[in-house]
């Protein structure tokens, strides 16, 4: 696997246009999309998202190698080159992005890292952009530890919850991109309540817009 | 019944498509909403909300049992493709869900809970997200429950008003989303502007957007 | 007069389809609106808004009586129906509502208070959603008493710009709604510049978005 | 020259129906709307804005005398009427307006001060609506008159930039716009860097969206 | 070169006109922007961005000599008219503009200044909008010029990415634009999250949105 892997998460709601098609032409249209998502990109994965969201119908993740500094040009031309061909029907609404790097609070691999090339997917999907204040970064690295291991402790108790973080500093508006998978968003829900009481909460300043998206087959999104 | 309900509160204003058909094909499209929605979900309730809000037609609020995680998935994805039926006509506006879960400041259950599945609705609906500052949660649990009994037995006092929590943590950007039945909004009103001076609004982060309702039987609905 | 008074305040953009109609077209279509505001609300009064603001061309101040809590149903919905007839060629904007309430800061009647139902209006209209800070609720009311009296006594020097203050807590996102009546705008704006040097005014949070209305009668409307 | 004098600057976008004409359509259109500018106010100037901003393609800064307190309603209502005729290819984008009125911190006409009825116009105009925070308004007079003077002295450094100042104080968000016209815009930029640095820049509480134009006489208006 | 140099940083968004083109008259459309862009500025670069955002296709960056005053006022009024052949298929979403000037903390000139009049240009564009906090500007020279040299040492130690600052001051809503070319987002991303150990970052007020672009030439843009 490669060290560095560009991810992608794409949200998109169907325009005025799609909706003046028949059932028939929609579903041709989301067969033609599902056969495109191919070219995408190495690997790309599809969420339905509305009514989750109301600004959005489907999220699409998709991941390339990154390693050679020229990967992430040719992969974003190709994307939109791809996608130019059902603009007309589907617009984006946001994109979140950005590339994996080594952990610097935790070393080593852990079963609960995701793996984005990997076939079988979780049910649930949920990603959110996230920054820390400054004053975090400002802090001793010692008190940054110690407030990331309390975190961490926590997240591993859901250990049927897995966990993907990109870096996304200078290349949006957010420090980081987080995704989860799950099984069950109830528990999910309840991790993200109980680190609500962990120190390390004072240091987040941002982790909206969440989306919460439910995996679908190629089939299933062609309905 | 359920241990967890799946609630989604979901508001719609009709697209210019809308207003250019006549009357006549309005009610029509209407009538088949008004049937479609028996098959949306458990159980869906709709509210007119114009002119109490100047972006909604109308609120739909829509329940499932969800004990079984794959429930939510099933539910979501069954509901996003009823109303792909009517979505040239008709856009989502705001989507607000989450699921109940037990109290941990009131234990047991209240005549003052809301029963999604019941029948008969109040005339009046109104709900917001809702979240707590970072302070709250890094507080003492017996500071926060002295400041829930103050708010809770406020709330004893207006005992005709029925209350629904449920919660989103990790679901969507607000943490709770907060549901009020009433036949008398003024008292409502009261009840809300004497929930200022009590402590714990110190903790309030987010309430708003706020969506006011008025109760529609399906008959209603159509005109 | 009723105890109880609900008032709504709606602005309206025309539509690009009303652009597209010509001269006389648009003539009926404003004649038709003003004959059926007679039907909308106990009284609605007519304001032309553009260019006081880009996105606003017009406003309807509509008030019922609404001592009886169902009244503010049964008017919201016939205030929905009737408009629906123009929705094609007029989009709400914004609409801020709530209902009268005896104050608690100063007592019985005053020469300033608007009454709703009176036929002759100001030739001015100004209008705003009103919030107070966290910290003006959980003061000492003796504290809240002296401030109110400063403000109060600025406001009767001015004794030709008349208010009416409604209450809008858990109805929409504000507290209140605060109108003002006035035949010279500049006089009116060296009031709300005045009150900028007392006191109270460090517990303002929200007197956004302002609305400036010219009066119109049914006859300049049609114009 | 009246004591009050109504200034409004309003900016418009072209519409897509605008972009649907053909060359000659769309300059007799700009010739239409240049005739119909003689009508609007007793003076309207014309600005080019894009690229300048991206959501305008151009601002008209309008001017009546306002001694009357009638005249701000004929001339707002007379101002709607005509810009009516052109409102399906021109859309209002943004109104800042307000009324003159004598400094409270400076006594006299200088030679910085803009008239708005003056024939020649500066090359560029930058407008912002602006605020002073909560506090500005509870100090002393002397320690505001301090201030003013520092910023001031500053300002005369700059001698060849024009101001003018007007009043929005309860007639809109803000509580004044501010103008400028200079024939060097490097030079207003250092003016206003040199600004950051003095003491009452502490109590700016807004001064966005900001504004630059570029002058246009009716020929180049319509090109 | 010129002593100032005016840049001004334009986002574009395909128009739903544009994707209801055929390709071949797409493509078309491209041929020709690509030939007007010879005449639209002294030079004018372009970058892809979708999907590195999802609000824009592409960015033009254009730059012209400014030494003398007028130059502004005719890049700006010829860049819109110019542009204005193609608005029809292409909206403007953000504009960035300001001019060069020399620095107050670093003296002479850098290998790592961005020249905009070059012909090569790096693989990857960044840029965002940036300003300051009002404590910065009322600090003393010498506390900001040590803190400003803590910036800059570490920006040396990434000598292969090269940076151009514009002030808009009295311009734009920003106080400047950042932009930075690399042929590396990875050690780019770096760069930026090690900034935020620095003592200066706690003086950042603004630097969003960011927009990331990917350079192409006329042949790929046209495609």
């Amino acid at each position: 696997m490669a060290e560095r892997i560009l991810n992608l998460y794409a949200t998109y709601l169907y325009s005025p246009a799609y909706w003046y098609l028949d059932d028939a032409e929609r579903k041709c249209l989301r067969m033609e999309i599902a056969d495109g998502l191919r070219e995408i990109a190495k690997t790309t994965h599809v969420y339905s998202v509305f009514p989750s969201r109301s600004d959005t119908d489907f999220l699409l993740w998709s991941a390339w190698d990154a390693d050679d500094p020229t990967q992430a040009a040719i992969a974003m031309k190709n994307y939109a080159k791809t996608m130019s061909t059902w603009r007309k029907f589907v617009q984006p609404v946001q994109t979140l992005w950005g590339f994996t790097k080594p952990s610097m609070y935790s070393k080593g691999k852990s079963e609960q890292d995701i793996d984005p090339f990997e076939g079988v997917r979780s049910k649930y999907f949920v990603i959110y952009p996230f920054s820390k204040t400054k004053e975090w970064y400002l802090m001793s690295l010692d008190a940054r530890q110690g407030m990331m291991n309390e975190h961490i402790k926590l997240g591993k108790q859901f250990f049927d919850i897995k966990q993907l973080l990109i870096y996304s500093f200078g290349l949006q508006d957010q420090e980081f991109v987080v995704a989860y998978e799950t099984e069950d968003l109830v528990k999910f829900s309840d991790l993200v309540m109980q680190l609500r009481n962990t120190e390390g909460r004072r240091y987040t300043l941002l982790d909206t817009p969440l989306i919460t998206g439910i995996h679908q087959t190629a089939e299933e999104f062609v309905g």
